[in-house]
């Protein structure tokens, strides 16, 4: 007897530009934007009847269509309207999880000049989001950024760690670290000021990766989130991705030369993987 | 009060090329092995003890090496020595989760000849497998596939669907369905003949694939599942994610000509998602 | 005084799917289409005057359009229909090169059946076709792949090369030769039977790279490209790319353990380059 | 008879990280470097004879090396260093050709602090050179950058172009326009203040994009070639490659909705391609 355990649909990769002109200095928003939904569908898969079904091409037209009118200017802010619209407007959809991920673009900005409607993509690192609303329940808001390439010069070792037959990587009280920082932090509440929330923790992140004195990438993790943690009461926990980028020292001597750490070959596989989720309680 | 709730930490994109000469027809694995840890490393993160932490590069190592004794044949059956392996050589291990992704070689063949140590990449197609072994418990083994692209030119259809203001999809009896198939199946044992398994696990879904009645993506995956699970009771269950990779039907009556379903535009995105997993039960 | 040197403009992936169902054996095409005009277009860039502007928009309806209609089975020949649609309807064009890429789809196929409707995308590999056809010239047509990733595990050596102060790679008369082959050969018609010539040419090459005694890339790429020209007299000259995919070999001493070339790390970075033009002539 | 026309190697990708920590402040400077020589290598071609081949390893080790005692802060100076190099000590080499990419990294700042040894990944775009030394003549030297981002909201149209029978875009004189800037300037010396008039190229192709009254992509491609050299003395002449990057406007009428230019969809595929060198004369 076979059945369905779980299933989820939707909609990826609506993109989706919002231009604002209501103002000299025009307004340029880039978003990614994807809906998955669950609920009453089992009956679409197993017998083929779609009569429950909100075709996926409907769902990336709401995308269009509510973007037109929306008041939101946080990405959080737009997900709950478009969750909200799809649990009010579909009585089968037990819940709705909108990911948005925000392109970064900023005014074209040379010379001390700013020109009002001339824009540029400033940035690899990305903005995201995630909204989850089950039917009744709490709305559960994520906020989050990835591809955020950091690397520390100084105050990074690892040392201590365990040497057993397979082990060839020396001790170092100083070496290169470097990391693409993914982080994802969960709110509290649905309603909050979440662009100045969001520009707080993503200082708070960077400025610990910055000065920490760190003795591994878990343990420059932990800093990170513990530091988030502290400062934002708003922020119930968090998780981080920080991928190894390893920077492997040269080994110049064959070439009757020194490397006091500074030439090093950037490599992007094979690469250490952490990650941890940090809460509150005891 | 901050804690750590959840970590896990490992090596990524160790890859890994294996030739076999003890005979004149040689042999060609490329294997890429990702390595995951859980166990005793909260000092790691929230003081810097790296005493219990294994290196990532000594994981790296260790792979290598135990690719050069192996007698495995199967991914399954290496990730699982690797698994053992690290078990029972870190007693600060919990858990020990290897997942290995084998890219596609086949020996060169021409006008009849097949070349004995001369090798091509076949496809993009990857076989994948992800075995847990947590300290004490049951050896988990996942088989999948991944990046299986499809497409069927007949028996597809979609209809009677919600139609809300926002639906402008038409109803279709005939249109293209294609896919890149994800699916990974669970075995109900650790010692079976996976590279057997595998090879009818593959026919079954690309088979059923093939043949379906299709009313949507939704009712072809459930029918692909259904097939494994009922072909092979060493299947547990199997969680299959379908993303629909549309194909549009152009509008040439624009140019005075008529379309019957025979030019389209594909398109990578957006893209339909559906995912679901099916297993044994009431 | 400022002037316009060279210029071109064109539409660039044009992905474009033809069916054809006139038999219950379905057949599946996927093309990218690239086109790219020269001719009088200097007022465009100087001035801003767009009235000898075909849009690119344009374009790619003309393809979708073209494909409608088109007896063309090879890419050579669709590309040559494009171009002499491009040229006879567009006064102000002086060259239209039109590139198209086929993506490979095949029948699916298990336990010998051969489904009529269900293809599979079988392989990384790419054939292409470039076609330029200058108003009142010979229209010159090249073909060509790329993406055709292959190894040999035996006779290929590296020896005999520069040993300076920066020299730290060891003599080998017995190493893994990998790479991702690209080439275009160029006919001397534009009436051949494209197709035909096309297997003759990928057989060539692939025979030859699997049979060569090889002393370095160079040397197997030359037996390639001397092999097609020797083969085909239809061909003209062979431009081949052959990077160099290194495979390291792992040392394994530092585990106690001896490794007879069986053990190898696969690298994408950094990676040699090898590329070379073969013709006729003295 | 077959000859070989035309050959060159070389080693692409060669990463390559440069520490510096004489001062507090550190400075860290990633790139990647790319070598390819043509010279007397025909026998290793045709005859399978190595005696002449500076091995692509070498080329990578000599390329470490050297980043260890350069003074060179340009990614110009650099590659002229390693070209020089490679010319004088390999008298069978006629041309070294070395492209250089830097990849952009910055101080961490965060709150009015700098921290002198953390640093971001700030832009995907990317700082090229190449410089091509040939024995015994002028080095040429080519600067450059790829994948400068860019959007304008206003002051750009499309009108006037040919309708012929396939033209369904409509004329406008306010649409988006988005592209990737590509260009590669030439010097007309081979020792100038480089990131000095680096610095300068990029403002100036800036500005000028984002102040024109744009007409086509083509217009405002010449406009920025003009502007550089019009600007810079120093530049003999520009080459630049304008992707166009659609951002289609979407349809809301069938939503009872206006769309007013606000909202659009960003689409990768197709898209127009603009390409054009300035040069100075009449």
């Amino acid at each position: 007897m076979v059945r369905l355990a779980e299933n989820t649909y939707g909609k990826c990769q609506v993109r989706v530009v919002r231009v604002k002109r209501d103002n000299p200095m025009h307004s340029f928003q880039e978003w990614s934007v994807e809906i998955l939904l669950t609920g009453e569908f089992g009956e679409c898969f197993t017998t083929g009847d779609n009569s429950r079904i909100l075709a996926t091409d409907t769902m990336k037209n709401t995308v269009y269509s509510l973007a037109r009118d929306t008041k939101a200017e946080s990405i959080e802010d737009f997900a709950f309207e478009l969750s909200d619209y799809l649990i009010r407007n579909n009585p089968q959809v037990r819940e709705a999880t909108i990911s948005i991920v925000s392109v970064p673009w900023t005014h074209i900005h040379v010379d001390g000049t700013t020109f009002p409607s001339a824009f540029q993509q400033t940035s690899g690192e990305l903005q995201t989001t995630t909204v989850s609303y089950a039917r009744g329940e709490e709305v559960a808001v994520t906020s989050g950024l990835k591809n955020l390439v950091v690397m520390k010069t100084a105050n990074s070792g690892f040392e201590g760690f365990i040497r057993d037959s397979h082990t060839t990587l020396p001790e170092t009280a100083d070496r290169l670290l470097g990391t693409a920082v993914r982080a994802q932090w969960k709110y509290s509440s649905s309603s909050l000021d979440f662009d100045r929330l969001r520009g707080f923790a993503r200082n708070t992140l960077l400025k610990t990766f910055a000065e920490h004195e760190s003795r591994s990438v878990q343990h420059t993790l932990y800093a990170m989130g513990n530091a988030l943690l502290e400062g934002a009461p708003e922020v119930e926990d968090i998780e981080i991705t920080m991928p190894n980028k390893h920077c492997l020292l040269v080994d110049l001597s064959r070439f009757g030369k020194t490397n006091p750490n500074e030439i090093f070959v950037p490599t992007d596989e094979p690469y250490g993987y952490i990650e941890a989720r940090l809460c509150r309680g005891n």
